[in-house]
């Protein structure tokens, strides 16, 4: 995996970046762009760490996450005549992560996801890596930068979230090699591992039962849901969700797991999660607006929930 | 990590082994004696895999499972005049895997757990290694045997769950970079995951709802339990219970987690989680007369719940 000339002498040749990531940012996005902004710094740049959502409480672990605002004209940070330049992160679209009013002099797009689409001066967008926080691992080294112990735990940290710590099939002998290297430089698997799938508030738990119960199967596709009225009881919020697909999944009946949970009255948001070389749910997504990965996918639908499973349950049968 | 000089003439010497593991063997125990008798076969000895416990139906997808034998005598493999060596596997005492009656010309023990016992001509234990399966493959590599798709695919699986596939603290550089090279060698790390945490059946999975639904919580303490009502109930066994304990573990407040099974009436059978560098587990389960690693241990206790329970938070309290 080697960094395009072009960026790597887009970085070197500019002082100043924008590093944006998509809304709703997960550990892949929050990592990589906290790891790129720390690497450009200790090479004299200046940049300014974006995402329109705030960084989610259990991800507050990460070195350095106090470097994201969601606000760029406010920012501290900010020298408003000085910085023209995006590095856009985890995402190769400007509506992702809702900067699509913004201009740049120039701009530049770190991703992995499959579904790319014609934004960015500078393109490095490679489906096959499992994480962008391997790509971003990759460029500091090219850059010449250290990967200190706080980039070291960001990408570690990258990488785990996005290869369900080295349990989905994009787990490749490259990734594990990577992730040694970061071991040594200072990540730690257990403290990261405990902070991405052990800091859970009881709220959350006693949500994550409520949604159990609902469990409806038909066949190989699980359904689970998730009411307003269960957010209300619990006290949970929809970011609490996070995860919640991926337990149906352990029935071996089971090849497609879909969570709806209800975000206002009739509009649901749709978590679709399936398992190593099977159903590809991102296509599944796509039918309905969304997009994703091969395993991990969802969109958003106005329906009542039994209309909306009826149309996912549908699409499933057609596309397997 | 460097197989001893010994042990290394004894497996060269010798042409006829037992393998024997521990009683309720576990992808450890099972991944480590299978992937060393291929390469001992390979290498033209013979060998009997030995375990008093069958092969749980979720470890059948590992390949050669079916060298496990449950009887050395009836074995069709035993020539019983020929073969006196013993080599045990992921246990260090021959009670752990029922063979203390039997008689052995020689014995050598390969193992990784804290608590050694003295059994063994020749032993091999080393507690920093983070499962036996790591010591097996330095050993297969030692034998100058090929590390096959078949032996890569059960030491990955030994190592992937004696780490929670990357999970614990156990989780090191060293690990990573022998696991890279296992996949090299045709080991499918999300077949593997899949097959693991997976494969659940319903009734296995309804069983886990139950057992979360009893959840007490005592500060930094949580309790599960499993009644013989609710095995009836769900028809589910005593072995779809592991992994029942790291559940509540998920929760932020929660140090350590214990989850009690009962075995018969008054009789528990209880299992401790706890976190990273955390509260040493296998020592409070020695009070009870068991055992274990530092964040995953058992023992058992004849008494009612609410006795065994108290019991076990005394000593929790007292240690911590």
């Amino acid at each position: 995996m080697t960094p395009p000339k072009e960026l790597l002498h887009f970085l070197k040749k500019e002082n100043n970046f924008i590093i944006a990531a998509h809304i709703s940012p997960d550990g892949d996005a929050l990592g990589s762009s906290i790891a790129l902004s720390m690497a450009l710094e200790s090479l004299g740049k200046k940049t300014i760490v974006y995402d329109k959502d705030a960084v989610p409480e259990f991800y507050k672990f990460l070195p350095g996450n106090e470097r994201f605002t969601d606000s760029i004209q406010n920012s501290s940070r900010f020298i408003r005549d000085k910085i023209q330049n995006l590095i856009l992160i985890d995402c190769n679209d400007a509506e992702r992560a809702e900067i699509e009013k913004l201009q740049f002099a120039s701009s530049a797009v770190i991703d992995h996801h499959e579904t790319a689409r014609n934004f960015g001066d500078i393109k490095w967008i490679d489906p096959k890596s499992p994480a962008t926080g391997l790509m971003i691992f990759y460029l500091i080294k090219a850059l010449g930068a250290d990967v200190t112990k706080e980039i070291a735990a960001n990408l570690y940290t990258a990488i785990a979230v996005d290869t369900g710590t080295f349990r989905y099939s994009n787990t490749t002998p490259e990734v594990l090699r990577a992730s040694a290297e970061l071991v040594e430089a200072g990540a730690d698997p257990s403290y990261i591992a405990e902070n991405i799938y052990e800091t859970w508030t009881s709220n959350r738990f006693r949500l994550l039962l409520k949604a159990l119960n609902t469990l409806e199967i038909y066949k190989d596709i699980a359904v689970t849901h998730v009411t307003l009225e269960m957010f209300r009881e619990t006290g949970a919020a929809i970011a609490d969700t996070e995860n919640f697909p991926g337990y149906p999944r352990m029935l071996k009946s089971i090849r497609v797991s879909a969570l709806f949970r209800e975000i206002e009255n009739n509009h649901y948001k749709v978590s679709l999660r399936s398992k190593g070389s099977g159903i590809n749910v991102a296509k599944i997504a796509e039918m309905f607006g969304g997009g994703g990965h091969r395993n991990a996918a969802g969109y958003k639908i106005r329906s009542d929930f039994n209309a909306a499973k009826e149309a996912l349950l549908k699409a499933v049968r057609e596309t397997a």
